[in-house]
């Protein structure tokens, strides 16, 4: 398992703006970025340049910026999308193509053997480039696993530094996540990163599956904004795998959390749900009076999470009619 | 695995009602029953009649209602609490102790033998009464395992109907929750329940484990409300199931769903969040322009939920900077 190395790849400034209400200006995406980079993120992903001029300014500006965080763009997988990738000077280029057969009919309309020449003439090129080069199938989850597996090997084979899995309708479970990475670990030399969709409440979950199974990158956005109800999102995965040993997250600012939320809450019209991983105003109360009895001896009785390791203090519930004598002694 | 024929727990009423922000009122009480039942889980679970006398009071009017969903409460493992837990008239008595050393010594301060003495009292005297009675371990993911099984031996002998497990701190992930479920499936003849808290993102994708491993009742609270940041939301776990199966949760009035949490967000003063599974604002949405044109094409490739099915609609935006030509044409 890669809890002990694995890296984010924060995609805010791709995904996130995929999100229904993201409207994000150039100063904005500046300011996501150095927000992001402070916090530790080793990556970050931006929209690909062909979406718009603006876009494609946006990205070179920031690949400028002179941020200790590696910068992406993301593309689709053809000649002229990387190209104009490449010439923005971001540090590497994440490459996707639909391989299920929904997307092949309903969407690009490929066979798999297409999808393989297209793929090689992209790696080709991008090969001679200095970037880091990434390729990833959209709607992994529905896909031929043969159909998955071949094309996997033919971008191996030519030397991309990850393939990436994405559960790009948040269709898949955990011990499904946990079987693929499994699988594809064994096939390909390159580094695994997992993308998932949060429609069906596993997208935590099926993250940390992968890093069991041997994934190395996990992509998040913060609050987890994205296509429809989102994907990872990075206090959530930060939770999770601090539950498992706080030391495995201690290279991220974490007292920044809160400040990250609120920024990106503020600049899409959202609140922080009041269940919100770490930050939303429930999640270190305590109400019952056998909890806030225990709690007040020792909060790791009742409490995973150490809210001070967050910048945040807890709040104990005293005195309500649930409580009973416990709580009031 | 038991999809095809698991139950709802639904514990708005008392793990709900554990929640910071929650204080209902009789009539409040009432008007969350009926919505549940009418909806159709199979059973509701109320806060022990021991809290309060306005818990007691509520507890016999619920169980008074005819309601077609079988009601609960919930008590501590004392012959004192079941003994008031059955008077009120509920069709079932769920049982709870802290078996994890951080509970026993920091909460309760009983070892398992003590334990298993004291459930032996309790369960003797229910299986006299007309009651479902079930017996659960909180903390049981922080429990040590042969402590654990001992206990489920010793309650399963004497005949309860169900054993749970409750995932109290939030720390389980649905590896580990299937692994235990499996064991435990061996061990006991009796039904098995889980309750997994949500701290770190993995109520939904526990719950789902438990069932693939054999568990039969799974805890949900409406917008998963409980302490801190909550449980298994109703609408999350009907999410994930219908995306297995829409059948499998056909039994459900899902177009119910959304007029159960606005209910519940009045009640605790909070919005829904955004991203709430069904019922968030941007459950359907959709906006990257490769998405807008599949999703027009045919909305299966880029959704995995009919919002039709929960009596939604979806909203697709069209003409925005990250659409491209794509979406308009
Ligand atoms: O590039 C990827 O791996 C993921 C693309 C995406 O957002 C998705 O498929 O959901
Ligand atoms: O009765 C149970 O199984 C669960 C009690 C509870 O709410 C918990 O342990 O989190
Ligand atoms: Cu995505
Ligand atoms: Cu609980």
């Amino acid at each position: 398992m890669s809890l002990e190395k694995f890296s984010i790849i924060e995609s805010t400034l791709r995904e996130g703006e995929q999100f229904v209400n993201a409207f994000f200006t150039t100063e904005q995406k500046i300011r996501i970025a150095s927000l992001l980079d402070a916090f530790g993120v080793e990556y970050i992903e931006m929209t690909t340049p062909c979406a718009s001029p603006q876009s494609e300014r946006d990205c070179a500006a920031i690949a400028k910026l002179g941020l200790k965080t590696k910068t992406l763009t993301h593309t689709r997988c053809n000649l002229e999308d990387v190209k104009l990738a490449v010439e923005t000077g971001v540090n590497g280029v994440d490459v996707v193509i639909g391989t299920s057969s929904k997307l092949r009919d309903f969407s690009h309309g490929r066979s798999i053997n297409q999808i393989i020449d297209l793929a090689q003439e992209v790696f080709e090129y991008l090969r001679k480039q200095n970037v880091e080069m990434r390729f990833s199938t959209e709607d992994t989850l529905r896909s031929d696993p043969e159909d998955l597996f071949q094309v996997y090997e033919a971008v191996d084979k030519i030397g991309v530094h990850r393939v990436g899995i994405a559960d790009t309708v948040g269709i898949g479970n955990p011990r499904q996540i946990y079987d693929l990475v499994s699988q594809l670990r064994k096939r390909v030399k390159a580094d695994i990163e997992f993308h998932g969709h949060n429609d069906t409440g596993c997208a935590i979950a099926n993250a940390f599956a992968a890093l069991e199974a041997g994934a190395t990158h996990i992509d998040t956005t913060i609050l987890g904004i994205g296509e429809r109800n989102g994907i990872t999102s990075l206090g959530g995965l930060v939770a999770r795998i601090y539950s498992v040993n706080p030391e495995y997250v201690a290279k991220y600012q974490l007292p920044l959390l809160m400040h990250l939320d609120q920024v990106i809450a503020r600049l899409v019209n959202v609140d922080i749900p009041f269940n919100n991983y770490i930050t939303g105003f429930s999640a270190f109360t305590h109400k019952a009076g056998i909890h806030t009895k225990a709690v007040l001896n020792n909060p790791s009785t009742y409490e995973v999470l150490k809210p001070e390791d967050f910048g945040l203090t807890r709040y104990i519930h005293i005195a309500h009619r649930l409580t009973g004598w416990n709580a009031i002694r």
